[in-house]
């Protein structure tokens, strides 16, 4: 298991715009082999930013690396870096592959 | 969906011993009302550290906070706050609630 997620920090205010761009977004992701889910996630308000993140899980690493080279993605991206006025700061990308694991039973 | 995420600050060259206390570890959590799933996730090395979380899925945020006032919760963190020296700093513990789905098909 591969999970990508890419934080943002939204200011304060700024949350519903955020959510509805991301509600309204076409990530073409539903029919890419080696997909599992996705997830936009909402954490803690600060002062300074509400905390969210993109939480993409793939089967593997190596599915994730195709994906970023398909047509898919260049779709997906194709509108990625407007509505700067959300946010209090840059997204940071972040990268995890799954070392161990407990599922219910 | 509900996601705890703790993220831990590894020294350099500490990585297969942090592993390992995490592995040797009994989380308790196979059996717990609301429990999804446990992954220990590794992710990039950076100079000072190599940064790694446990993330913890429920169904619901009110599923966490039950198995915190829960006896296996009080049994799986009775070791917690030991083996100081694998790190290069404190802990830092998120919580997300998810606001958007995709799934495949």
């Amino acid at each position: 298991m591969f999970i990508a997620m890419n934080r943002f920090q939204v200011l304060p205010g700024q949350e519903e715009a955020f959510e509805t761009v991301w509600a309204s977004r076409d990530s073409f992701l539903a029919d890419v082999p080696g997909f599992v889910s996705f997830h936009l996630l909402r954490s803690t308000g600060e002062e300074t930013h509400t905390l969210y993140a993109t939480h993409t899980v793939w089967q593997s690493r190596a599915a994730f690396e195709d994906w970023t080279r398909s047509e898919a993605f260049r779709k997906a991206h194709a509108g990625a870096g407007g509505n700067k006025d959300l946010y209090a700061g840059p997204p940071k990308l972040e990268f995890f592959d799954a070392v161990q694991e407990v599922l219910p039973g």
